[in-house]
């Protein structure tokens, strides 16, 4: 008699981005003429550079010629692709072996899959607020305990507030996996070297794992902030990093994500290079690599070109995210964010909650956002605005946002 | 302090294909000069159909255009490719919704992932020998027990041997879950109608679930053969169906494949529908959709062109099984498969073990296949041939094949 995983059933309420599309929804079916501004989803609008089309182009016709036609890759990704990315991360600094690097089909699929390499009984520690998936997909794991006033039992949230300009403190109780997003996934917060570099000497001090969450790291404007934690003597002892062109060159329906998994990183019960050797076990089990036209749409991304495109792109956003704070700013509301990163975290005004906020932005501004309680206990009080957007649209969005007069109508 | 996930420990050898790479390697090594036949990994060698390249290149020029570019999809595929699916089962007799069909980027991932719907300490049971990663997954995610003597503990093995014609008997003892490879890989055998109805009642009587893989089901010849387990009345409240584009079409190396999760499936501490609903969750918490220019590439496949082209490919693939079993037949060897499915399974002569047949073909013939045994204990004895291959390398191989008088050199 089969029974379902009832660790499932431990997960609070639906995925954050489906309720927001349903109260658009249910908002729309109402007001059938209103044009919706969407600064909720984090999902980009700017066609593909050149660099990658020309690059899918040659995977099309590569696998449309009996000469040229290749069937299964290698599951880690093409070694052409991954010694690319060896080249990319030496031009931060970075020295990583071809085989430290995974090529997958998105960082949430990693995100996703890294966690299954460890104890069953690890604890988890996540910024509070941070992107969901983190803690759902730990609660698939069983890992998390129940839910309960807005948190799981077994879960270490590191409250990330006004108060320490949203960046972590050090967990004080045992933990064994550490969630960093970096720039962080709602706050657009980041550390500063010295205090990633706190976190990395407190992982190995206490053999813990942090997994390093940096698919924003291309909206880094200040050259002295890391964008890799292997910029932080040690990390690769300590540190898995996982990384993505979804943002910085519009590969979100396009798929692919890419994954470090050192060679030196230590875990007690596990001898020099296991876990290295171990994702690559598990990505041959259980995955079968990525398309090679996305392959090479992406190597397109690491010639100069691609790299001078995709500076344009997260320019473009970060244009946008400058019109929204400036706007919110004159407008009296207090915006943190966007500076570093294409969010924008906005403190609702006068006490409102997130979704009191995330309605009120609805309604009367037509401006749809992200409530920050869906990021963690600590989003309460805050919501997200995302900058992703056409820029006429944006400027729209933020003509709205005058007109609303929101503060006068609370 | 961080631990290792200890289950992956118990995975016996290194996958079943790396182990054949690296003999092949070695042998290459000491023979510099010899050019190798491949009829291992069921690898396709033709290129993909003008239906598909006309997809892919639209999906290319749809996100190279700001007015037509889209970014993240539905997690679960694109509408417009669900309906045609649903009229593809439709034409085959099978009536389904749309929001019963969740598109991936392979059948393998969604193999290795719908085992995590279900309870930690389900039972499952498999066909032997079989497709590995169905057992390999399980082993990751502590179902298994302990690998001893060729099997894991707690597996429910179901015997395919020459005496059953390869077709497995229904189980002993108590599962929960039952894979079901059909046309099965590596022995190419398949249920008629009427043995696979006994295996849908058997599961709805013991309230267990079938996971049905029918990526080979394209290669179905018989048109009494079922080509999905929906034929089977009531199938649908206790299968799950797997399938794939990978071997028809080409797509091996493009990625993508469809599981079918019907609403009417039951589970005893589940509601109607709830298993659906927990896959579209798992779906979208820990994935994020499959490439936007793979799902125009498909919806090409669904034409009335590429169902064309699908048949044309496949027909193609048959005619080389039918050059490699008639080579085989003739040089006096006993064959199985190859026609309603692209593997050959032979049985080694004079006794040898399947790693011993290997290594001869190897040496002798320069083919390299894939030794039974790897597929579970009762592949002893047997080595698959795949006919995926151009066929003048085919051609070759089997030249080869008769020059080596094989049975003269054991």
């Amino acid at each position: 008699m089969v029974r379902i995983n009832q660790h499932f059933l431990k997960l609070h309420n639906y995925f954050l981005f489906t309720e927001i599309a349903q109260r658009a929804e249910r908002f729309l079916q109402k007001h059938p003429d209103v044009t919706l501004f969407k600064l909720g989803i984090g999902d980009t609008t700017e066609p593909l550079p050149q660099s990658v089309i020309t690059g899918l182009k040659r995977g099309v016709e590569k696998l449309s010629n009996k000469k040229t036609y290749v069937g299964y890759g290698d599951e880690r990704g093409e070694i052409a692709l991954r010694k690319g990315f060896v080249s990319w991360y030496q031009e931060h600094g970075v020295s990583l072996d071809a085989d430290e690097i995974f090529i997958s089909d998105g960082a949430k699929t990693d995100l996703a899959n890294i966690p299954s390499l460890f104890h069953q009984r690890c604890i988890i520690a996540v910024q509070d607020p941070v992107y969901p998936m983190y803690v759902d997909s730990n609660v698939i794991y069983g890992r998390t305990g129940k839910y309960k006033n807005g948190r799981y039992k077994k879960v270490v949230y590191m409250p990330c507030v006004k108060e320490n300009n949203f960046v972590p403190s050090l967990p004080k109780t045992r933990v064994d996996l550490i969630y960093l997003c970096m720039p962080n996934n709602p706050t657009g917060s980041i550390m500063t070297k010295k205090q990633l570099a706190e976190f990395v000497a407190y992982a190995k001090q206490h053999k813990a794992i942090i997994i390093f969450d940096t698919a924003y790291a291309a909206f880094v404007q200040d050259p002295k902030l890391p964008r890799s934690i292997y910029e932080i003597p040690g990390a690769k002892q300590c540190a898995i990093e996982i990384n993505s062109f979804s943002k910085s060159a519009g590969f979100t329906g396009v798929r692919m994500g890419w994954t470090v998994v050192p060679k030196d990183l230590r875990v007690e019960d596990a001898i020099p290079g296991e876990v290295n050797a171990l994702w690559k076990r598990r990505q041959a089990t259980m995955f079968n690599g990525v398309s090679h036209i996305t392959q090479e749409g992406a190597l397109g991304l690491l010639t100069k070109q691609g790299q001078k495109e995709c500076h344009d792109i997260t320019q473009y956003y970060l244009e946008n995210a400058r019109l929204i704070r400036a706007t919110l700013t004159q407008l009296g509301f207090e915006v943190f964010g966007g500076e570093n990163a294409p969010y924008l975290w906005v403190e609702t005004p006068k006490g409102l909650s997130s979704w009191e906020f995330f309605d009120l932005l609805l309604e009367k501004a037509h401006i749809v956002v992200t409530p920050g309680v869906g990021f963690g206990p600590h989003g309460e009080g805050y919501v997200r605005f995302s900058s992703f957007g056409h820029r006429e649209t944006i400027q729209e969005a933020v003509k709205s946002l005058q007109k609303a007069s929101l503060l006068q109508k609370i």
